[in-house]
């Protein structure tokens, strides 16, 4: 047996990520973790491992991160997959980035893994878990794939 | 409303995910892709930024990178949480991988996240989307953070 889709939850839902990727371009970081959860686990592009519940949902860390480029911080995804049943859901796809460093004249663009999971909280779609991540070179470097394409 | 837990389910999918992990230490990659769906999508430590389907269940890539390896690759899981609903399910986690590089005396490890997602088919659980990564340092290295520790 096959999971069951609602369409009306996988648009729910995928308004959801959509509001958080805006929040993200128009630099607002409190609208950017509401669509958390309490007891949201995050693993981010950066250290540490993880990130957990109001340590993942503090809005004054990500107005710091915010900071640190100049002008809209702007997403574009790709392949994003959702699959609903019930109270839960699972997303996956490829996502970039664009953002101009702060005082630099030229932008970045940088493509990157997201998988997002959900949990209908009182009757609302919330985030309760989120991975972000590149792969690395094993060739030595140890380095991220921040050059990979979709 | 949260989601209902399903303790059955949870310990079957428990059972899949450690299957898995017996199967990479035992060396065995028939055993270690047979908990993949047809249609799985996996974000792995290497790149490409994604594998699909046949490309993931791919037992000859699974042996060669088995070979990169002399005896058992041990895995640890820390602060596994398994949601479930329905047929379908998602984890999350940190794990690491303890190996020694084939023609090397000097075994390393790493810890890593992982988030595994799957859907009950034909009444078996399977693994659908499986995301590792370590993050990467944002100080101008952009090094994979390799060594950090849960």
């Amino acid at each position: 047996m096959t999971a069951t889709i609602n369409n009306t939850d996988e648009a729910r839902i995928r308004a959801v990520l959509d509001d958080q990727l805006r929040a993200v371009a128009e630099r607002d970081p409190e609208r950017a973790v509401a669509v958390y959860s309490a007891d949201v686990v995050l693993y981010n592009l950066a250290p540490p491992l993880a990130h957990y519940g109001a340590d993942a949902r503090d809005a004054v860390a990500v107005r710091a991160w915010m900071a640190t480029f100049d002008g809209p911080i702007r997403s574009e995804v790709r392949e994003l997959k959702v699959t609903v049943h019930g109270d839960i859901a699972f997303c996956h796809g490829l996502r970039s980035m664009t953002a101009t460093p702060a005082g630099s004249t030229e932008s970045f663009t940088m493509w990157f893994r997201t998988t997002t999971c959900l949990r209908r909280i009182d009757g609302e779609w919330k985030i309760t878990h989120e991975h972000e991540s590149t792969p690395f070179y094993m060739d030595g470097s140890f380095l991220a794939a921040t050059d990979l394409l979709p």
